[in-house]
């Protein structure tokens, strides 16, 4: 049974009017804040328990037609699960999202994903050591980007035209954007669980102006997309 | 205009079948977890910045009849302050929610709200230290309780009648129910600021399950109705 559950919110400040494609992110979060759980490792990158905070999509049509398989029902959580992967035409991640460690890179090491990882776009990813990039299957390639969060989001703009781009994460990268002013939009999936430990998201971010656009619940979690109001937009 | 927004959810879990009313609490929350700011004290009791959780009600014409005035809109929110207020026969509150400090009592301090406290209905306050009631005007009674959680809630129960208890506040109280598994209702009005400092609501409280069942969307504020799964509902 289709369960629909969107609603749009009047909004009481103005689109940043803009020809720039926007920065987006859309992320999974605990109740108690956390984006990932504890202890963090190459054998458990989400942390402990944090598997728990990407369960929402796993039983919705949507995630097992991205995953080229049948099945799953059609729920709120289906329609959100679509939409965040729409109009998406280039990607920003930070290190750890990309691999475990720091340092020089382990030239062997090529991503999380296997050979055709999730994004069939240009991702640029946020580093201190310089690589060549990296062509992938299905259209994703890995760009390292060591001159900063700004040129990293230049880089993904020319390549994205008319087409967002989004911070794949983790936590440390959005914060960057969003305390410098440069996110534009923030879609949180507020999962009703409490972790207790973790990684946080919203820690050093400043007090950013945030603005409900649109709510879609479910018994599983509820996504609330923001507008960030930062000082660029207000200006305009 | 009026805008209305609600949803009420399918639920996974049967309602916890009893003859006993439900423990609430309803609790304004900043987007990273807080439910008051930094730096408490008896000039600004929720904090810095703190005032900014609870100014939602303000605009809504329901807060302005409950304090007597008119004006104000009606939206989502107006429904939401009205329902929060509906059905409750008793209250308990920490007693940093009471009043400043700790130690044996100052019997001058009558609490924050003057001679006519917004309860009109018997409150319980959690306390180290014995204080004969307090009959305010306008129906609030104030009664000390010194022999813990489950006793505070039975006498609330007792007074209630058929209608439910709601913990007033503050985060410490709230903890202690939900760590107990004694909370069956947990209505957070997510609001979209980052305070960065302050007291946190869901510190300490283990693992519980929630599941929302009502999410009311506003321009201002997210409402989300979590049910509390508790073992004792598990159980049943």
């Amino acid at each position: 049974m289709p369960v629909r559950s969107e609603r749009s919110l009047p909004t009481r400040t103005q689109r940043r009017h803009s020809d720039m494609s926007s920065l987006t992110c859309q992320i999974s979060m605990s109740l108690d804040g956390f984006v990932a759980g504890p202890n963090q490792s190459i054998d458990n990158p989400i942390g402990e328990g944090g598997m728990r905070l990407h369960q929402w999509p796993f039983a919705t049509d949507s995630w097992r037609e991205q995953q080229g398989s049948a099945g799953g029902e059609r729920t709120a959580d289906s329609e959100v699960a679509d939409e965040v992967m729409r109009g998406l035409g280039a990607f920003i991640m930070g290190r750890k999202m990309f691999g475990p460690g720091d340092g020089p890179w382990d030239e062997t090491w090529r991503g999380w994903w296997g050979e055709d990882p999730p994004y069939h776009a240009p991702v640029f990813v946020l580093t201190h050591h310089q690589r060549e990039p990296l062509q992938m299957q299905g259209g994703t390639t890995f760009t390292f980007v060591t001159d900063g969060i700004e040129s990293a989001l230049e880089q993904a703009r020319a390549v994205a035209g008319d087409q967002d781009v989004a911070i794949a994460g983790g936590a440390s990268a959005v914060q960057q954007y969003l305390a410098a002013g440069l996110l534009d939009e923030l879609y949180l999936h507020i999962v009703p669980i409490v972790l207790g430990a973790g990684e946080r998201l919203l820690e050093g971010v400043g007090d950013p102006t945030l603005e409900p656009v649109k709510v879609v619940a479910s018994p599983a979690v509820t996504h609330v997309n923001y507008r960030v109001v930062s000082e660029r937009a207000r200006e305009q």
